[in-house]
């Protein structure tokens, strides 16, 4: 169960409207590394985890702290959209300054939302599910989470410079604050768990039975040997378990695939200009 | 540019047609973490890189290799749709094994596809570009890679775990291999990257415009305290900048917030039963 | 069976073209509540009507009606693209006034539809079924067409305000004049579904088999007490079963969920560091 | 800024595990009318609110409640998920329970989410930010709410009585309930704003820039007249405004359209033969 | 404007429900190749047309009749969810047929649309706007159009021959007949617009500005050369403008593309170990 | 499985950054008939071909050429970025050139991609699979294959025209130019298939099964009849099989639809007043 306390986490106060930076924003609102994405992300990471308590209870601290995150971008928007331009197309093209705006602008701002926050990204993209994971291996998920905050953080910094405004950029700071920290939790919870099972993402599933002479070959599929001087082509492999090997030219080791003929009743192409017989049964028939 | 070997990376030939298992399999071609997403990730990683040649050669290396899990995917799927019933309903009633196929099958599969495979997930939800990323920097994407190929080996396990069929877990076990390899690849490229700049993406942002008191500080927001038994709630952060502080008890810092009324050409809610007047013009028009 | 009238329902002439506004005006045919989602909305309510046939009838007649006014929108939409400029990017970048037009257009109106209408919305964001609703239930599916019908007009309202062309302003005054009664025939039928069953959807479900304690609590979920001065928090509800009362500081119900473990064959997080053996069964075989 | 207590809102604690119910219930979870949609739709509703701080904290408050029912479901689908069977298909073939349970489950609940909970639909389609609204107008906002809740409430009653588990109906009972609630809540909250401004919305328009003659018109678009039967072809209008009457054989009042020809480089159909000299420049240059 | 006729275009009538079906016929109503997308394809295609009026006429004549199948389907799919089973959990499993329909059935028929058609497919997936094409060049879009009804024609065969109810097969029988047609019409008239314009789409680019020495050869870019037995590596070319020519070893003709270092206000990737000074301005600033 | 060469397949070198036409060229990097969706297409194609080996062979030549243009073109547009403006928004407003630069790019250029390709259209719309088709039957997929080259070969002219960078309009004269080839290519195999079996799709469908009388007839569902003057009203059908007719008044053939009430477990709409007993059972368990 969840409580609601009206000051926000942190201040969000714009210096003054700016239509055309609210648009931009949305990204980190509700594109694909946007705060609604970590928000769902934790939660349901946290409400399926069959885990340690601890984890569960982590998850739903960081989970709730980006509801408040959110809360706040949808605050600092509605307060950048004050001032959003309504005036109509011939003054405007008079004036290339306001008409500039409205063509930057995201129109359902003004249309749809009221001068609102949406749920979207800076496209006008709406958020989708899609855009979480919760997999039941906290490891695998963590590194999802190291992944979001990383991408998360990025987008941020490059929204501060992009902006003068002060209060902007004071909230903006907050949230890199954060993400800081989140990016050093995730590092150090995938520590602990590397520590209690194995790197290899599930660790509990016997090498013995994947393919294991190309477990640890890189293969290089393109011309010029430029991939050879990475790490990951030699010494040895990160899980401890072999040892990097470049493969410079790598050999197909499958078959030549050839299909069967459809049934009848796909209505495919004939093979060879032989239409087979429309007996109305399928193959799943005769067996 | 490309080109294309007739043969297979790897065999993939069931032993014979299972058009439900069909369905499960195309979560790895065509699903959130499936073949086409690493394989579309890599390449415009490697299309849009910046950095140093190896990376981009790497990148489109293992790209290009992806395309050729996708193309076994794809075949194997086409085979084990080769038994598909056809059968009416009236007969299928009376053959609950037929008619659990049938309803066990993804419908597209015989009425769109024709028995092929589809660019789809487990749930027929088709593939979209929102589920890559390709950011510019090297070091929040490998983590997206290795996230990727955790979520990736992961779903494969289940799927092999959920088949007997011999030929399908031999190709299985290849992907799984080779998903070791990725896996351990984007740890040794991360591990490369963070020794030549910071382990916090982007690295390049001065943290003096961070909020720097909150940067290291795991916040409580829920009742009990197991999260504080974590090693993200002590010691020496992992970017090497701070010290991990716990606050059982964070309090709000930011304003409550009012939103001004909107202007008149809005048309939102009056407020305080007062409409403001109709003047056709908007708070823009006046500054 | 449906036949076309060659007229448009009503006059669509803009005065001059203006694809800036062009693509604002896709909001209104292809958005979340534009005139596409109320026409599909009220034909398949009317096709799938199991109820009298005056509501059949009176669906399909709304419904009829809608696809007349996609139409007059299309060509509206047609029409304020004519003068659409094509002009290359070096003259338009010493006229800021053509490249504010370039900038604010939608780009697919060029490159895409060549200077036609197409079914999405002013983000360029396509329209998708999930914005219609048809249940079964009237009364569940006019309150559905009475939101629809006023947000739609909200929106068209807001379009009227952001232009000053003549034509356009003419047709939309028969828009907002249509969505008036729209407003008020579903506020109409909705009354007369009231009487014949109960306020309540669905009505006949026996409301002893829920939880009645709680059917008419409002419960205070945040600081500051506020939202006891509405009308929801006093007085009798509005179904006339029973009387509102606001619950200052509502106590958790439930329990504190712990989940259990999952199957080895799921290759979950080991918990407490103890892996489950890998047993290649699942937890549902034993039973 | 948000708090989180461990306790569940009402029980969720299903009598035995049912991994084919847990791919229906998800339709209240994850769906266009789940308790993400109303979740989400009030919080932003909230934050969005330039009106009386009253409704700012009453949407909150049920913004806030609707986290925990989300909550609650999670729990819940993941609890039914225990059992889901990994049985191999061979062994599954011969006993059709148990295929049939493989066959109607959602394939994601094993190979994705773990047996975890997904913010998906129960047809597997990820739950998307359109399904929500928040346009600036509450009165508008809240018949919206009034939809969600009645559209939910008819959903949650149909799974009610689709399952015998007495904990599953234990905890829909609740959910039930407190959508009692919430539909009284909205009808309360809708009567006070049609109160303190007019039933149409958005009532601030001034009516008289709208085609008035037929904004009170029903318009028989169909052969037959059984529409002609309901209160929304007679007598006054809901606003107050006019009087409802019924068009039997409405007429087009617009123009038949034809359209300008496309400029060159649009390169569209050549009209009766003739195909436009391809300039390089278009309509808009020429102005 | 349009008008609606009671009557159905033609019988609509199952012999007895069929729930999974129903499910499957889903695919033709709003599936990517279904009649909602022939209806929209045609409609828009008609409102945007510059063309000749007899080409808009024609448009809009087949548009209307689509809705009219878009009609039929709808009350076919209600029809045949009639016996759609609420039966309990329990009880169905110890009766694998009710259980096996219950798990074929899209579980939305009962939960969501309350036995009523979606304008979803198969797979449950809604349909959406992208399935249209409207591009202003008739020749073009007819070759979209003839696509359709092949692909269309061949699904409603395979649900033919998926069912024997009579009623049923009845009733596709005239979709399948006026798909035929449908495909006949389009080729006519594409013929004739191949007759007055060339048959390269569109035919109004001066051909002198593409890069003529590749506008007629066949690469092959696989091991092996079965493709060149096809009539498109040998001969005259089909719009009469050159010659095929195979090419067995295409070579590449581009740069290896090397691309500049980001700007320091993207935050990439450092090249070279050196990380870029954080000028806060960006390279479009200096120019 | 596929090789990388390190050259591109032609050039794509622009003469100098162009961040608003960056987000155009996207239209045909990921759009609905982008570079991806033929790729993606004619790969499908080709791997679940059943036909003979050439056409298998030639799809995945085909198909290997498309990715080598997703590459050229992801190429070019990380180039036009170069120049992206990150100009904060103060000193922009002064300047409504680098304003509307800023507000014509697509944000996500800059925030999330970094300067980079991104797999989305000119509108931000992320590429998804149902923009391809691979039905099983090649004659109606090779329809699918030229119309996909018709709407893209348009496109590429529209963009071609758009610009006169010499650098993107040589690039764009290559594929203009591979456009005509598969235009012609996707010709030559059609008229192949069509000798080969008949033009009709599917040709294997026994036609006395279709509703023969409603197979040739164009249908005029409009007032006025300038329909009636194409070849598609006249004369002998394209698939040799028939003459065609022009009905001028079409009747309807089916019944007035009358749809049985839902049973109780719906909780529909009451019919007449008479709500139906809550039973708990549906009309299927009665059968």
């Amino acid at each position: 169960m969840f409580h609601h306390i009206k000051e926000l986490q942190y201040n969000a106060k714009p210096t003054k409207p700016d239509p055309v930076y609210a648009k931009k924003l949305q990204e980190v609102l509700g594109g694909q590394y946007g705060e609604i994405t970590v928000m769902m992300q934790y939660l349901f990471q946290g409400w399926n985890c069959r885990g340690d308590q601890k984890y569960r209870d982590m998850l739903l601290d960081i989970g709730t702290e980006e509801i408040a995150h959110v809360e706040m971008l949808a605050n600092m928007i509605a307060q950048l959209l004050d001032g959003a331009p309504a005036k109509e197309q011939d003054a405007a093209a008079q004036d290339p300054v306001i008409e500039s705006v409205l063509g930057g602008m995201n129109p359902q701002h003004m249309i749809v939302s009221g001068l609102g926050a949406k749920p979207d990204d800076s496209a006008g993209y709406p958020w989708n599910a899609r855009y979480t994971i919760g997999s039941g291996n906290l490891l695998a998920d963590f590194r999802a989470n190291l992944n979001a905050e990383s991408q998360g953080r990025l987008q941020v910094v490059r929204l501060y410079e992009s902006t003068t405004d002060p209060g902007v950029r004071d909230m903006l700071s907050f949230l890199i604050a954060r993400d800081t920290m989140h990016q050093n939790q995730w590092m150090a919870a995938i520590e602990e768990l590397e520590q209690t099972q194995k790197a290899l993402v599930p660790s509990t599933f016997p090498q013995e039975n994947e393919k294991q002479e190309v477990s640890y070959s890189f293969m290089n599929f393109s011309k010029g040997e430029e991939s050879a001087q990475g790490r990951w082509a030699n010494g040895p492999s990160y899980d401890g378990q072999g040892t990097f090997e470049y493969v410079a030219t790598p050999e197909a080791m499958g078959q030549v695939p050839i299909l069967n003929p459809a049934p009848a009743y796909i209505h495919g192409t004939p093979v060879n200009g032989s239409i087979p017989p429309d007996t109305g049964t399928s193959a799943f028939d005769k067996s």
